[in-house]
């Protein structure tokens, strides 16, 4: 047994208005929890620091680097890591990075146990759109804010496990799991902005996209042998909704822990990296049953060719 | 609407001394129900002509060599490419396949709705080992029965729709179904002949199985916003239980039609190509939003590399 003891720490809506300062406290609160629960890692939302911005549309590149961060840790998140250093709990979030060079990335990053930065990922597969769309019920901007990330998708040997992390709309590409996956991956963390509505359908429910977010989760973890931790930031922010369902899934799929509101709410889940290996060494060995002799398309054409 | 009345026959047990003209008997039962229903095309499971001879340790060649065909069609064959000619029912059926050359495969054909076969696939993800294995419950011998597959995964305009085939292990790749959906699929059709245990895990229940077997195919439905016609050979053979599950899944992933059984049994749905298109021009137009830069290791290598 390589016992972990996870905790998804969803985040209920983040107002415009609201200062970093406010979010970090809930999320220190949060961790709070987890600490009395037993917690060794923590993971947080996407752009967790933040309403979900790119629903806004700005031309000022001055007003949408507001809502980028130029260092982790900085002045609004150092008590975080504090926290982490303090009580042996590692840390996963997401947040809008602004690089030197003056590169925008949509960002999370892992912790050790002292809270020091041993990973980071930018997010590779960013949804949406460049230009304001007036034929959606809302925007998203993400194709406009940031760049594609630039790092793939790294695993790292962290607290006695093999961990990666994508975000949010990277859950729903098969890509992203597999590339982990050929790294040995044991345990992956995700966040997610995902809006309760179809901006270009708005017939589909709630319930649709909850379940194609399981689904694609379920599947990454069961075809990987892999952990997923995948977390929510949920709620009404400034009248746009946002679907919760936080979950804990284990390597052969089934999820173990799975958040009942919308609000900020910590589920845990004492997550057995040994769990991985049977699929790991049976149905998905892959040295033994891959044949990438029929995958070339995968990597040779971005889109359709008939 | 490009609709298509498509017919899932699910096969029950074949024994090991079922005749093949027997097992066509059946097949043309199941293809009577589906004329009365409407159908235009008919998916039979994978090595539907006969028992799922890979459980059996056969050290003898010849003796193999008595459960594959030779030409398809084939005597005892002919009489479904009749029906399909006579009535304007397109199919799909599994056997096994001896090439001139004396090559095995686990192979699949499709017909349009005159009997002519307008496409043939060849399984690439051969599950099991090549010697009797002491350790397992019962043997799964494909890895010495059949060499992998070596016409990747191409699709086929065929009434209206492009189609593809896969069989049974290779559904739970999603390399799988996404080559295909690089290639514009918008029918995959599988059969499957899964055991009701695993060979190597005997905790593992039907239900556990069940579940495997329909999020791979939902997931991969989802992913590559394509209808997937799942068709199980079920029931026990000569004392060897397999499951039954056969499925017919949207585009969205979601099951519209299942069967109840482990007997032989016709499910069908009116399947509307147009539901592909809404996927595969938003969320997974892949040309906007696939990253091959990032997914070198899927094609690069074959197994975990850390």
């Amino acid at each position: 047994m390589r016992n972990l003891h996870v905790g998804a720490a969803q985040l209920g809506a983040i107002q415009k208005n609201d200062s970093r300062a406010s979010v970090v406290a809930r999320m220190l609160a949060l961790l709070e929890q987890a600490r009395t629960r037993g917690c060794e890692l923590v993971v947080f939302p996407e752009l967790a620091l933040t309403t979900f911005f790119p629903r806004w549309y700005m031309p000022d590149p001055a007003e949408v680097d507001t809502w980028f961060e130029r260092d982790m840790p900085n002045a609004a998140t150092q008590p975080l890591f504090d926290f982490s250093r303090e009580q042996g709990i590692a840390l996963s979030f997401g947040y809008a990075e602004l690089t030197p060079e003056g590169r925008h990335f949509n960002t999370s990053i892992l912790t050790d146990r002292q809270g020091n930065i041993v990973g980071k990922y930018r997010k590779v597969h960013l949804p949406g759109h460049v230009e304001y769309d007036t034929e959606r019920d809302f925007q998203h901007l993400e194709k406009r804010y940031f760049e594609p990330g630039d790092l793939g998708f790294p695993t790292f040997a962290n607290e006695g496990a093999i961990m990666g992390m994508c975000i949010c709309n990277d859950r729903r590409w098969p890509e992203t799991y597999r590339v982990m996956g050929l790294r040995g991956v044991e345990l992956i963390t995700l966040g997610y902005n995902t809006p309760s509505i179809n901006s270009q359908r708005r017939t589909e429910g709630q319930q649709q996209r909850l379940f194609h977010s399981q689904l694609v989760m379920q599947a990454g973890a069961y075809q990987n042998a892999t952990w997923v931790v995948g977390v929510a930031k949920a709620g009404v922010e400034d009248g746009f909704p946002l679907m919760g369902g936080s979950v804990i899934i284990d390597p052969n799929g089934f999820i173990c822990a799975q958040a009942a509101g919308e609000g900020d709410e910590l589920i845990d889940h004492v997550c057995d990296m040994d769990e991985c290996n049977f699929g790991k060494t049976t149905i998905f060995d892959f040295a033994r049953h891959r044949r990438i002799e029929h995958y070339g398309p995968i990597t040779a054409q971005t889109g359709v060719e008939r």
